[in-house]
């Protein structure tokens, strides 16, 4: 038997596509739903798993599967996804994908033919980075969100999903809630990079996790007036940059004097955004978690009141859109211990990030592995993993699916 | 004689590019330095200004001169700027360029042969919306700016000033300091919508300008480190988007606590900008303008002050640059009072806009007319003038025309 193909240091499907959607302007990568890279991105998946003797199919919601041996039902899916926030890793996504066909490929090599179904996996904006709605290709494929929304979410360049997905020879017509792909699935397990520094000064390579925080995505779009920064008078001013930097300072002082919570605005748009000119609307986009729902909506409830009386105070209005929300999520008990116990009992780590392992789990028996992060560094260009670390990854998978096909 | 073509119910040359550079997001117009928009509009200009017998060239710093008659000494300028804000409104610039065109087809339809050298100008990158610094042609021309720094200047995508001008058939290597060109004007007037309500109410369709606050730009950049939104304790956060939100909080106390200062962050960017990723930067523009120059300095330096502190106290740090800076300017009294003698007293209204104007006022007799917006809404889709009161600019650069030339 031999290991998975290694190249320049990284897993040598890594390295196929390390130039794929480079961000030359935030460094990193970004890579998003049907844009030039992730395009590029499935015709690399496509091609790679086609070269491994498996057959690529796109769903109705854009999510790629890859099957080895005939698509059926109880199958063993491994995968994750290849888009990536703004200016994001290269591990992010991409270590799940490459490691899954990695393990197909060590058990091919071995001669193995699957006594079940087994198959890859490619969720379809994970990020949520171009149409806001983390997890989107997953939340679609289980019936969480309504179709009809998502075809009508618009990207930063005002374009619906319908629009992008028809240009990606996509039908957007066929969206939405796939029972029968959804019955197929046996087990999802997800390979991820870890995001924080869980590992790091732990010894090991790998953990298991346990849960994933309750978190959401909420739009808070603070609308003004505007006018010449120069020859309007403050007192005449309804500036929704005002309001809306009020709220940026409200999430932090919440999230900090609420135990483990996270609020987060890391993304905000001024229109028009001219420096001589007061903004007419400002969105700010707000990310919150904690270990429960009560404890999330009280979190979010306290930081859109403080927005509220802050807009107020500018004659500003502000609506509050929630854009996706996840509660808390626990994984599959039974199939947590068994990766476990292939690993020489693994630590089991708690997750801050949601991902589609998440979604899959309310509906199938879904677990997921994660892979040292020596700094903890995630959603930005200083991410990484040891290849050793990844290898350990693929081994790891290699393992479960000997015992399962 | 007959007055100046109209179409659509506005002066038939703002009728012609009523559809170039509409900005189909923010609403109203963005049309900015050498992109398709301006690059149409400066066809446009050449060929309505060749229609009319003018004789059109580009500077060496992008800036286009229609002569009538033989370019030459001591000659009457009239102008204004095609370039917008983001989603700005149709009139600011466009009116001055236009009402210049049909003020000199007047005296031409009267049979007029100019005695004088006469052009209409139409300076580059007046809004600062491209490249941040404002009025980027006029202070290029009378060599207020280092033709080096202005090279280097980039757009938001990264693109210098220098790719950008080469892409568009402008030699950067010759950008500076035009002393033979800006020798041969003789004085320069420049009409352009009131950005204010100086005048809604006072009965008259037109205003001289008095003087230009003091005014400029000032980009904070402030830098943390980039992580994940879900994973990364609040504590344990560098985050530059609290830090500039603070920013944004303290120039607007600066301001509201310093008589008629204006001070103004509408413009902001966060990298990588994803809604579950703390930002690793975030760039605030900062438009500070107030009576001298003592006061602007003393309220940027107080907001400055402040927003060192903020980031500080979240661990991130901060970059002040200034990209543009313009002292209080005083038209010339006697060009100003020839023109209101012609006009029946008009009122003289100060400005809190800058202006190409202000920046050729240091070095030429320079004056300004404005014509009144009756609701005073400024860099903004909603600006408006009725026709009347376009037609009385008109119709008083004509008047000024005839006793000049």
């Amino acid at each position: 038997m031999t290991g998975p193909a290694v190249a320049h240091g990284r897993l040598a499907g890594l390295d196929e596509i390390v130039d794929i959607g480079r961000d030359r302007v935030r460094g990193g990568y970004s890579r998003h739903l049907w844009d030039d890279a992730d395009r590029t991105l499935r015709e690399w998946f496509t091609a790679r798993a086609a070269a491994q003797g498996l057959a690529v199919e796109q769903d109705r919601n854009g999510n790629l599967w890859a099957w080895w041996g005939e698509p059926g039902p109880d199958a063993v899916v491994l995968g994750s996804h290849l888009d990536s926030v703004p200016g994001g890793g290269e591990f992010d996504g991409p270590l799940g994908v490459v490691s899954a066909l990695d393990a197909v490929a060590l058990l091919q090599a071995e001669g193995r033919v699957p006594t079940r179904p087994c198959a890859v996996v490619v969720f379809a904006e994970e990020e949520g980075s171009r149409f806001g709605v983390a997890c989107l290709g997953s939340r679609l494929l289980v019936g969480a969100i309504d179709p009809d929304r998502v075809r009508r979410l618009t990207d930063a360049e005002g374009r619906t999903f319908a629009e992008v997905a028809a240009a990606a020879g996509a039908d957007p017509a066929h969206l939405g809630a796939d029972p029968a792909r959804l019955g197929r699935i046996g087990l999802f397990l997800e390979l991820h990079i870890e995001q924080g520094i869980g590992l790091a000064d732990d010894g090991g390579p790998l953990a298991v996790a346990g849960s994933i925080l309750a978190h959401g995505r909420w739009r808070l779009d603070f609308r003004g007036e505007g006018n010449h920064a120069g020859t309007t008078r403050m007192a005449d001013r309804r500036d929704p940059m005002l309001a809306a930097a009020r709220a940026v300072v409200a999430a932090r002082d919440a999230a900090a004097s609420a135990g483990d919570a996270r609020a987060t605005v890391g993304r905000l748009h001024a229109v028009p955004g001219g420096t001589n000119v007061i903004a007419s609307q400002v969105t700010a986009w707000l990310d919150a978690r904690s270990g429960d729902d009560a404890e999330v909506r009280a979190l979010v409830d306290g930081i859109v009141d403080r927005a509220t009386e802050a807009a107020a105070s500018e004659r500003c209005t502000l609506t509050v859109t929630e854009e996706s929300y996840s509660g808390r999520v626990r994984f599959d008990r039974d199939l947590r211990e068994r990766l476990r116990a292939g690993l020489g009992c693994v630590p089991v780590l708690d997750s801050g990030a949601g991902h589609d392992a998440g979604v899959l789990a309310g509906h199938v028996p879904t677990a997921m592995l994660f892979v040292r992060n020596p700094t903890g560094v995630s959603h930005a260009p200083g991410e990484h993993a040891e290849l050793a670390d990844c290898l350990a990854g693929v081994e790891a998978l290699a393992g479960l699916l000997r015992g399962l096909l």
